[in-house]
């Protein structure tokens, strides 16, 4: 059997306030930093979503299916019959030193040289994100993030009580001026700015790359106030054109802690991403992470590394970003095709991800019901906000349906937000403004 | 090329002090919980301990060797074959249904009756321990522990900057009459007990168990006083008769929360553990969970279901519990032979530990040096205590060396132990007190 889906609330613990009914015996013992602990509500459409006659571009799955799946299940024979007392046992929360040498010839595909002993490998790069928020931030320090943000950050924010700031971007990424007034403004406040988090390529969910030239200014502005940089990397190597831009770890490697992962290049089920952190802090990195997992699975960071080392992993990643980038072209004709005027939207070279924004009046969140009942889903833009922007904003993801879908999926989109707009235009903006706010992170919406 | 060990401080960092040089640039960056968070200073030593020629005592590690290693290798070779394109995709927080419906039939042995919707996957019980810390504490808020602990625990609840409490052990375990005190003090002084973080089934490090006709009064303690039980059991089918015994939780499921793991009946290198919690707390769980991690590995998961459904996994615990069982004899009769009067020790009947206290004037821990040189290794007391204690004893681990060779790292023990008695005969306690408290886990202490 499986579990009841989120549709299915059971008595004392109704899906979407989770824990916080008044028949939880619990209640007054949690630790305050679970307030904002509330099941995105979202969530329960995508038990729905999931049908097969949904097209969901909700979900941020990478599509595995040009995985060698045969010489794989090969490799990870050899390793147990091989190496399985090693691969089997406990490793050092530090991670397995020959992967940590591989990850450095990753890295320097965009620019980055680095030594193996500062990097930490982690239990995917959400686990890096959780350990950089955990060294880092106190109950009320503000960390600074583009607007919209990774959903899976603002989860990890919340988590340790940071607040978070947002600031603009444009279609060339983080606007760097508003980044240098967001500074000036907060400090001026008496609030203390712990670290920028940014995703320079191929953003999630804007689908924006931030202008090569912006680089250095935002590594400026950031080095003048003495605000630390988290650069978050998982979409880099993505770039449909094979092009990759320079990591901003590259040129500043004393201020920049640095999140990469093979959920997106390889395979997101083994759970192995790393940090890349200046020495100091990268020791204090890994004593939290022993607090936290003790250690990375030995087994998967074998199996990364027998993967590396035998296997033309750039080939892949060309496979999967030729992939996407069929699917990429499919979700933009289609848009441009059927997606009624007044909506704009981006248009990624890389990633996984197109930024939609909707006519005034339409609420996306307000719409995602009857868009799931037309038989599509989408993850509305609030969830992306840690200020309750976003509800004119939705993440369509192309990464994982077949272009076909993608098209159809598209054509039931602009189906609904032709009737919306419709009663829009009847009744002027026809939902309250829905509730929103940080949203903790599903492999939903990864 | 292997990370330089942390013998080999390199500038800016010293290996005792990570982070906290006045070379770090990022110093007044840090998050308070940071404060606690130092490097163990044994960690050192294990560089040397992990020598061949040395006998480690030390380490906490399963002894894998009695592994089915070709039909493992089989099996992961057919699930990757089989079954790779869900093995290798992002699951959810909550964990594989499967998995966790095989994990009912895993506390069942132990007289847990629980519905697979309570179960949390956690990669190893590290982090259901740190979730669970993470749900429930605030700064300031106290834990109570036994007087010693699991270091790992210590270091969890340090990094939420929980405060220890210990309560005392003796041969039946945990003491009830000193919980109902500690309880009561604690809260007497205005401060909030969240919950009893007990280890009842071969102790670590204390190698005892936990007497069945406390286990009743444990939970009405706790009950009547409004105090939470998070109950660990790594070690619970590793009885070396066979025996088991029933489970906190078994009769308890409103107020305990279990931690399980397979890394002791299993792999530990595939870090799949488990925590099964009140539904309520459960629902909270998944989202800290899917914030520190976003979901457990898929992979490792489906190797352990598949394990566990073609596999004789009941008779694998039995050849484990055999050698365990082969080298706690051989310990035992070791320190019998060997250790000098004035020495004393647990006699565990299952798990990996025990825990010897030494003459009066001896400092464990200012001995390991002398003892690392001796060619064998132990962990010091110190490490299981939050509160300054433990300088008189050591944790000796007989689970991963050959009897042979714990035999002669028992005699070595022995004759470091004679030569700091001459000398405190001579001179009295020859070392000033070590400075001791929490130190944060590591798989060497594991």
């Amino acid at each position: 059997m499986t579990a009841p889906g989120p549709l299915e609330p059971r008595p004392g613990a109704p899906a979407h306030q989770a824990g916080h009914s008044n028949l939880d015996p619990h209640l007054d013992r949690y630790a305050s930093r679970t307030a904002g602990m509330t099941a995105s509500e979202i969530r329960a459409l995508f038990a729905v979503a999931s049908r097969p006659e949904v097209v969901s571009l909700a979900g941020g799955m990478p599509n595995l299916a040009a995985l060698p799946l045969d010489s794989l299940s090969t490799q990870v024979a050899e390793l147990v019959a091989e190496d399985g007392l090693v691969a089997l046992q406990y490793g050092s929360a530090h991670g397995v030193p020959v992967l940590r040498e591989q990850i450095c010839e990753v890295m320097a595909l965009e620019g980055i040289s680095a030594h193996p002993d500062d990097i930490v490998v982690t239990v995917g790069s959400q686990m890096g994100l959780d350990m950089v928020t955990r060294l880092f931030c106190d109950p009320g320090d503000v960390v600074i993030a583009e607007g919209p943000s990774y959903v899976g950050a603002l989860g990890s924010f919340a988590a340790y009580q940071a607040q978070v700031v947002h600031v603009a971007m444009d279609d060339d990424g983080l606007v760097p001026a508003t980044l240098d007034e967001a500074i000036i403004r907060v400090k001026s406040e008496g609030r203390r700015v712990k670290f920028l988090y940014t995703i320079p390529n191929f953003h999630n969910p804007a689908g924006v790359t931030l202008a090569v030239r912006r680089r250095a200014e935002i590594l400026e502005i950031c080095a003048r106030h003495g605000v630390l940089v988290v650069e978050d990397n998982p979409y880099g190597l993505l770039g449909f054109d094979g092009q990759t831009y320079p990591a901003l770890r590259s040129t500043d490697p004393d201020n920049v802690v640095y999140l990469g992962s093979f959920s997106k290049t390889f395979a997101s089920g083994l759970r192995v991403g790393w940090v890349l952190a200046p020495h100091a802090v990268r020791e204090k990195l890994v004593l939290a992470a022993e607090s936290a997992t003790l250690c990375p699975p030995t087994f998967n960071q074998l199996v990364v590394s027998r993967y590396l080392a035998t296997h033309d992993w750039k080939g892949q990643i060309k496979k999967f970003r030729e992939n996407y980038r069929e699917r990429r072209d499919a979700i933009l004709g289609a848009l441009e095709q059927h997606l009624p005027p007044g909506c704009s939207w981006t248009r990624p070279d890389g990633g996984f991800y197109v930024w939609v924004t909707v006519p005034e009046g339409i609420d996306t969140k307000a719409m995602l019901p009857r868009a799931v009942t037309a038989r599509v889903a989408y993850a509305s833009g609030t969830g992306f906000y840690a200020d309750g922007l976003g509800s004119r904003q939705m993440r369509l993801s192309y990464c994982y349906p077949t272009p076909e879908r993608i098209r159809e999926g598209v054509r039931r989109l602009a189906g609904v937000l032709e009737s919306e707009m419709d009663l829009v235009r009847t009744f002027g903006s026809v939902h309250p403004r829905a509730v929103s706010g940080p949203q903790f992170p599903s492999p939903d919406t990864a």
